[in-house]
């Protein structure tokens, strides 16, 4: 079986055990999270939620694009959402390619020209959660008072260290326990 | 305690017995799913995924944006996915307000002038999933032999029924269990 009926049999498992068909539509932990679509990330288990508790917005990287502010303005202004919460990781595959590079592979693997498409690579980690931070703090449709974290997760630990902004730059808060 | 202190406790606990420090970067499935961000649907648990398994990509009604374009071009052409699917779901918020409705309330709780955003709110959830269906088999930077699959999830049961393309507009193939 190929994943397309593997899935749908699970599916068949999931809704022959479902309990959750009461669940209202507002996230009850009033969280959204932003994450990376690395495979590596399970968000609800990496932050020990259950189903109906978050908002989970993911993308290639866990990037505050229009799109991802988009959602977190849907979630924030329509559906109660008080806090934020940034994850990006280490070994991201962002970090391994450059747009450039990208841009001429699907030149030559597509025959089209791909010279306007952004895909945001970056090369430092830390910054790069840092600039989300500030993209959201300044967004100016997002409420001002919201609560807002960023955080790396170790791939190999799978352990979550919370990344400050200040005034200085960069702090880093390990929240490992020690 | 608060969802920030609560959610980095169970990091600490998540950390404790991790073992999957081992996993590879491309997903084992070869498999992206774009999903609604929507705190009802755990995508891993109602597929039956694993960590590892698959890319996830999520936004407010799981749209085939521009963004989630980008974050699926770098699954497909870096990452070595060949399967996508795409979930919307039941009673999604996307289906209880309008573009321009949210844009006044933006104007009312900010001061800024919100004309030149769009939210993507939709009215016919069927309709709405074949043409993000359609976004997608018709991007000229994705692989043309991309398998592709959309699906409607029911919050109330839990279970996922298919949404075919076809020629004569849509066709919806349930996949229970009757």
């Amino acid at each position: 079986m190929g994943v397309y009926e593997e899935t749908l049999e699970a599916n068949q498992r999931h809704a022959e055990s479902f309990s959750l068909g009461h669940l209202p539509m507002p996230p009850s932990r009033k969280l959204a999270v932003l994450a990376c679509m690395d495979a590596r990330l399970t968000v609800e288990n990496l932050l020990g939620l259950k189903t109906g508790e978050a908002h989970i917005i993911r993308n290639a990287g866990g990037l505050a694009t229009d799109d991802a502010l988009r959602s977190l303005i849907i979630s924030t202004r329509l559906l109660g959402t008080r806090t934020i919460f940034v994850i990006e990781h280490t070994d991201c595959g962002m970090l391994t390619f450059g747009d450039d590079q990208l841009r001429q592979q699907l030149r030559t693997e597509t025959g089209q020209d791909a010279a306007h498409l952004h895909f945001h690579a970056f090369s430092d980690l830390r910054a790069n959660l840092l600039a989300q931070l500030r993209g959201i703090r300044e967004n100016a449709f997002l409420p001002r008072d919201i609560e807002l974290h960023g955080f790396i997760y170790d791939v190999r630990s799978g352990r979550l260290q919370e990344v400050r902004e200040g005034a200085a730059g960069a702090r880093a808060a390990s929240l490992s326990s020690r």
